[in-house]
């Protein structure tokens, strides 16, 4: 076994957020669905970010955002993701680094560009996503290095994966390495629309291949096929060791060890764009995991996170979560 | 004399922001001057990005940021300035026309990239400011669309365009447009490293091509290297019809016609960024002198908008200009 180095690799898309306000009228006069993730093509990208008003560009990516989140804990993570060589591509790339994470996949050199995600962000703070992924499906498995996911306590992976093909085998690779190395395996479900698109394979992986599973309320729902959250609840305990569930306002449900907890939601004095909520949910709940705290804690530091992410523009950490979590008695 | 269609024409660099936070040990372990404008090149702009934090992209540049601004009043406005095609030069292109402003300056199609300003913001909300000028350096006598300028009740130019070499010629070619069709020439004085660097050529300036001059308290001292503001203001009032001197919260003193006023500085709850500040006030008090107002209505709408821009990151404005004015019962 590797000596350990990280407290959790994470393998997701490389993505450059473009945010910019709009309002239902906007989203409905462009099919966009509210609160959802679609992929879109280069040309409906350059349509769509035509119509859409003066923007911002941050660094984004969902796993992405989790893992900066760790490194904005304390905590060392590793991430593994495809950017071009083009403008877009270096700012992720100095985005991720100057958090301290460990970014190293070589950028494609030919091909599409970095990928862009459209964010239109309605007054409510609600965020509804246009993904054009670009240089992002050039992931491979062999862009991933093996003993760095040998040395991480959690490897940590997102649903979003699927999308493109040659991904996914990157993921099965890791999730095969990371158990084979005696560490756990984590994934995010990502998105309802993507669990439509996966429904199966996603349930076998819940089942066979996941320790650790995050889900918001639509999403697990959607997974299981049932309407009651309750219902939900008893599935995933079947399938998963820990998982942890988002809801919004009304906090997290907790699954560990066939035992389940309930988490209050960090106060937000004012929402102001949810993009990243439940990426750096995930960050908290990871990080405390790696480091061997009890789940209920776990919990609390991804709500902390998590508030923190709704509380500005974009979804990585713009203040020290490690500062806040001591600010508010949970020692790391 | 070609038939009036716009408000202001602005001929400015085009820029992106990088902006990051910061601290004063980072200015001086890197030799920033605090809330300056510093030149750097292209190794030196990697070496300083390399070292910055989790940064924002968002479109910027002094004079287009008036444009925006003026824009986002209800006006008219066109710009003029070089950006490569490239992804930076795209989000300059959109940011800017997404405000409904007029932008059609020919991308350069080989040479450096678009021109990107490092900003450093500091906790006390003060931006420290590397710029590498990239294909803003580009611009030339050529790109100016003469039409526009005879058709533009003021033509606004930065003082920062002294830098780049054929900017300077463009910008002698549009005042003396705008005078030849009845127009009346601006020039914001850009920054006192600036106006160190080229002060007789702006005091010519000002005392033979300009009408309307924008200067903060330190330009202006040392445009007339004196130490007493009130000193430089007698020399102002001798040397241009109308000049806005901005002083930070002590607001503004507008000289118009011999004639001079003192205007408050709106209140900000927080400062976040003063990013834009004096290029807000300028959109402001432009809009208002060619509608038309009176020299003291033309000031607070100047301080209305500059209080806007200080109030997040950025230097554009987030919200709609006109309808805060119109708020403020300053009827447009």
């Amino acid at each position: 076994m590797s000596e350990l180095r990280y407290d959790v690799a994470g393998i997701g898309n490389a993505i450059v957020d473009v945010i910019a306000e709009a309002d239902d009228a906007f989203l409905i006069a462009n099919g966009i669905a509210k609160g959802g993730m679609s992929l879109i093509d280069d040309d409906r990208a350059a349509e769509l970010y035509g119509k859409m008003g003066q923007a911002i560009e941050i660094s984004g990516g969902s796993c992405a955002n989790t893992i900066a989140g760790i490194a904005s804990l304390g905590g060392k993570g590793a991430f593994f993701g495809k950017v071009r060589n083009d403008q877009l591509g270096e700012v992720f790339t100095h985005d991720i680094r100057s958090q301290g994470v460990t970014f190293d996949t070589i950028p494609a050199v030919s091909g599409p560009s970095t990928a862009r995600c459209l964010i239109a962000v309605t007054p409510d703070g609600q965020r509804s996503m246009s993904t054009y992924l670009g240089a992002a499906q050039a992931l491979s498995p062999a862009d991933l290095d093996l003993e760095i996911i040998a040395a991480s306590t959690i490897t940590y992976m997102e649903g979003y994966l699927w999308d493109p093909v040659e991904a996914k085998e990157a993921f099965l690779l890791a999730a095969k390495t990371a158990r084979e190395a005696g560490r756990l395996v984590s994934l995010s479900l990502s998105d309802s629309f993507c669990v439509a698109r996966y429904r199966d394979e996603f349930r076998r992986l819940a089942r066979d291949e996941v320790d650790l599973l995050f889900a918001n309320e639509s999403e697990i729902l959607s997974l299981y096929e049932v309407d009651i959250f309750d219902e939900a609840l008893t599935r995933v305990k079947a399938d998963c060791k820990f998982a942890a569930l988002t809801r919004s306002e009304a906090g997290s449900v907790i699954v560990a060890n066939g035992e389940v907890h309930v988490i209050a939601a960090e106060k937000v004095p004012h929402v102001v764009d949810t993009t990243g909520a439940g990426d750096l949910y995930a960050a908290g709940f990871l990080y405390g995991l790696s480091r061997g705290k009890d789940p209920v804690t776990c919990g609390r530091l991804g709500s902390l996170a998590a508030a923190e992410a709704i509380s500005h523009y974009g979804a990585r950490p713009l203040k020290s979560l490690a500062e806040l979590a001591r600010a508010k008695g949970l020692a790391l």
